[in-house]
Order: C-alpha cells, then sequence, then structure tokens
C-alpha cells in the first residue's frame, strides 16, 4: 500500500510531497515537531502531546492555523488512511516557505507535514538492558521546546554508536538531564529520581506517564537533579520515551548499573506500562 | 530571468527544486552553509568561506563527496548562469534522505542546494548606523560551526525587530559574543576589541578581514572578551558580517553608543574594506 501524507493540508501519496528549498525548517530548523505513539490504531497519550506541541509552538511564537483540533482530526485521519495498528504518528510544523531572512515572514503560512510508520514494540531491549555512554550537553536552553534544531542530539547519538552503545546520556557539569532522545531516570534505595522539567529538558510524555504509574504503585519519586555519580552508584537506571517505552540501562560508560539486569522497579513499572497500553 | 539552482549536482530552473520531506536537513537541521558575497561577478574571500565550510563539515563528520574545488567550480558556475553582479551565494549542504533516525544514514549521500540572489550593499545602514538590544545567548555550546540549527538566532533577530531595535546583540552571563547573524566589535581607547574565534562565536569571514585591515592601517586589537558593560561604555561598535560588511552600531539597549554616529576608526575601516572590494 502507498503511504499516504498529510502535507500542506492535503492527504497525498508520499511520491508527491515535495518540500520547497525556501522552507524555513530545511534553511533554519525553524519548527516543531510531535511523535506520537499508535498502539491498537489509536494515538496514545494524544491530549498530551498536543499540549506539548501548543507549548512549542508557543515558545517559537508560531501560529498554529488548524488549532488543536484540527491537528488532531487530521493525525486520526492519517492513521485511519493508513490503516496503521501499531507504529508512529511524525508530524512537524515549519514556519512556513519565504525568501531566507532571520526575521519572522510577514505573510507566510506554517507548513505542516505528517507521515505514519509501522513500528514494533522495541521487545529485546525493553527485556534485555541497553549499555550507554555519557556525554557533555552542549545543546541551547530551551530543550523544553520540541524543535526541529537537533545536530547536537543527533551528533551525541552517533557517538554513543560510534562507541559501541545504544545512547547517550548528556550531563550539564555532572548534573545528568536526559538522553539524545529519551529521559534518564534512576531508583536508588526504592526512589525514583529524574531531574526536573524545566528549560534544560524534554518534557517527555512517557517520563510523565512513568511518574504516574509510579504514584499509583506507590513507589517513591523525586523530581530532583541528579549527578553523573549518582548514576553510577545507581540500583537501577532506564530511559523513558515515546518509541523506547521503558528502557532499562544495564550499563554506563562500561560499567554495571547495578547487578547489570534490569531490576525489580524497572520490571514493575515496564508491566505497570504494558497495562496502561492494553498489553 | 528565471533563477538557475544547482541541487543534487545539476543546474536546474528554481521552479524544479523540490526537496524530500526525509531529507535530514528538514527533520534535524542536520546541515551547513555558507553565504558568499559576490562583487563584480567575483566570489568575495572564496577560499576562507570554502576553508571554514571544511571546519563545519568537519565538526559534524558530513562528507563534502564534491570536494572543496568541485564546490567552487560549481559556484562560479552558478554565478555566471544567472550573471550576477552583486549579491549572494547561498549554499547549504546536508546529511542527505533517509528515513528518520538519529544515526547517521549509512547509504545517503550529502545534499547540496545553492542559489545567487541580487543584494545591494546596505548603504543607508552603514551610513547611518544601527540600534541593536542586548539578549542572553541562550544557543549550543559549537557556535564555530555554521549549521542549519538557526533557531536561537532566529527568535533573537525576531526580538530585536519586535523592540524596534535592526538586531540583538548576544552576551553569556554578560560577555558579549556575537550579535544574531555577525559580530560585534567595539573600539575603546584607540583599541579594536572583539571575541576571540573559539566555540562560541562563528568565525566571521568579514571578522577575520577587518582584523586584517585593522593591522594594515595600524590599529590595535584584541581578540579578548569583553562584556555588556564594556559595550555599553565603548567609544565606537559595529558589526561585521558578510551582507552588513562593517555596519556601526550607535546605540545599545536605547543609549547611544558614543557620540550616537559611526566614529573615526569605524569609518576609516569601512573606507579600507570598500577598497579592498574594489569602491
Amino acid at each position: 500500500m502507498t503511504s499516504i501524507y498529510w502535507y500542506d493540508n492535503a492527504f497525498l501519496p508520499e511520491e508527491e510531497v515535495r518540500i520547497s528549498p525556501h522552507d524555513r525548517g530545511y534553511n533554519f530548523g525553524d519548527g516543531i515537531y510531535e511523535v506520537f505513539r499508535v498502539y491498537g490504531g489509536n494515538l496514545f497519550e494524544a491530549e498530551a502531546h498536543f499540549e506539548r506541541l501548543r507549548l512549542s509552538a508557543a515558545g517559537l511564537k508560531l501560529a498554529l492555523p488548524w488549532g488543536l483540533d484540527g491537528l488532531r482530526a487530521a493525525m486520526i485521519e492519517l492513521v485511519e488512511r493508513n490503516e496503521l495498528k501499531e507504529g508512529i504518528v511524525y508530524l512537524q510544523i515549519t514556519r512556513g516557505t519565504a525568501p531566507r531572512n532571520h526575521l519572522f515572514p510577514a505573510g507566510a503560512a506554517p507548513v505542516a507535514l505528517a507521515y505514519t510508520r509501522e513500528v514494533a514494540r522495541p521487545v529485546q531491549a525493553m527485556e534485555q538492558g541497553i549499555p550507554v555512554v555519557t556525554l557533555e550537553d552542549i545543546r541551547w536552553l530551551h530543550c523544553n521546546y520540541k524543535t526541529l534544531n537537533l545536530l547536537a542530539n543527533v551528533l551525541a547519538k552517533q557517538e554513543a554508536a560510534d562507541r559501541g552503545a545504544a545512547d547517550a546520556v548528556l550531563h550539564r557539569g555532572g548534573i545528568v538531564t536526559e538522553s539524545s532522545a529519551s529521559n534518564v531516570m534512576i531508583v536508588k534505595d526504592g526512589v525514583l529520581l529524574t531531574h526536573p522539567p524545566d528549560n534544560l529538558i524534554l518534557h517527555g510524555i512517557t517520563r510523565a506517564v512513568t511518574l504516574r504509574l509510579a504514584r499509583v504503585a506507590e513507589i517513591p519519586s523525586d523530581e530532583r537533579p541528579f549527578t553523573l555519580d549518582e548514576l553510577y552508584a545507581a540500583d537501577e537506571a532506564f530511559v523513558t520515551g515515546t518509541t523506547v517505552e521503558i528502557t532499562p540501562i544495564v550499563a554506563v560508560d562500561g560499567r554495571k548499573v547495578g547487578s547489570g539486569e534490569p531490576g525489580p522497579i524497572t520490571l514493575r513499572l515496564q508491566r505497570e506500562f504494558a497495562a496502561a497500553i492494553g498489553r
């Protein structure tokens, strides 16, 4: 089946989607995005994703002429047209097409692009866990906006792969922020710790879901900065994200985390998450 | 005359250039660029621009399969095909087209796009000077690479315009780095000061030309960090850039710089620059 895209307010076959070389997304990365998880044909945590999209747009002073309801209707129709059951919807919105100039263009309308992709749950990584390396977080100071300026994330992820790891955990001066494309949590003495939701991290939807599941399960949690040393000494560690869900970190910079196996609180949260998505 | 673009190794009419929605420039801002000034049909300081392009590519581990000579030949042919006498050449290179994944794509070839635009020298701004505001520099820590991740620059420039200024001078904790799209220099007691060329600023070609002209003119200069207070108290201030050339700053945050008119060393450097480009 040909993949159907949503582009510039129309549903089109993938091969008909062609972007202008003057799209500000192409010249400046001047835009925002969301990746929605689809389980059983439904957008998971749709409201939270659209609310974050709204906040990202506000941060960039980017208009959303479709309204969140219009965008949601388009995403639902896109999933239906592509008969997607298990996968993701990628939605990005740029400030539009105009002759290159840093200033916001006066007459340009934002350009939205969305498509679906079949993606299975990362069962093996979730069961076995992943090794990570740590890298300095060199990103800008608005990591809470989900923007198309992702070079630092790209370079960190690639550096991790070059060193034989699955991801990079970033830190600013020894304070762990998040990983290249997900949030990081540790468990120490039964308490779940993760960076507070400020301007230094993306406010992950799966992060929020995990904290909510922990509260229900009466696992104590604290949104406070923690250090690299605390990560090295953690009993358990994991990343949370829309596609990685809750994936254990079993090694950091070549050192085992805890026993080197996914820990009991991680496993408990994975089970609660699976239940939340109907598995 | 239809504008001729250079895209994906071919010369094409502008309207035939269409970018893939999976170009990494569009999804990640994963690419680099240069803006060349054309005076009298010739690329000004071409060698310095290509050398900086090489350094940006190295920083991003981005291959340049054309070689610098191949790129230069293409840019010269592009200027000729467009019969450009006075203007700019915009060249950007992305990591290529591949299904969205932070990791570098294995099989993708970098995608180059270049076009020309007629641009007159900004005579009025160069004669009268511009007002600027100061803003915190919130960018990442590789500002020496000339990348497509320009959101912080875009937002700073727009914020300046919203406040009635022509540009924003950025500072990190009170240390002036550069402006939203050019370098900043001040004059105090006859000495030219500008931020050293480290990872916090773009190493401007016009910046280097200006320092060279100062040396020849026996104007003392020092590449050292200076503060916002030094900017406020400066005798003269100006920005340097490929399109702005040497443009005086006559007001900062609503306060006059020096007399509020372009100063004598600024005017001297402008004359030397004009001579260097054959005016």
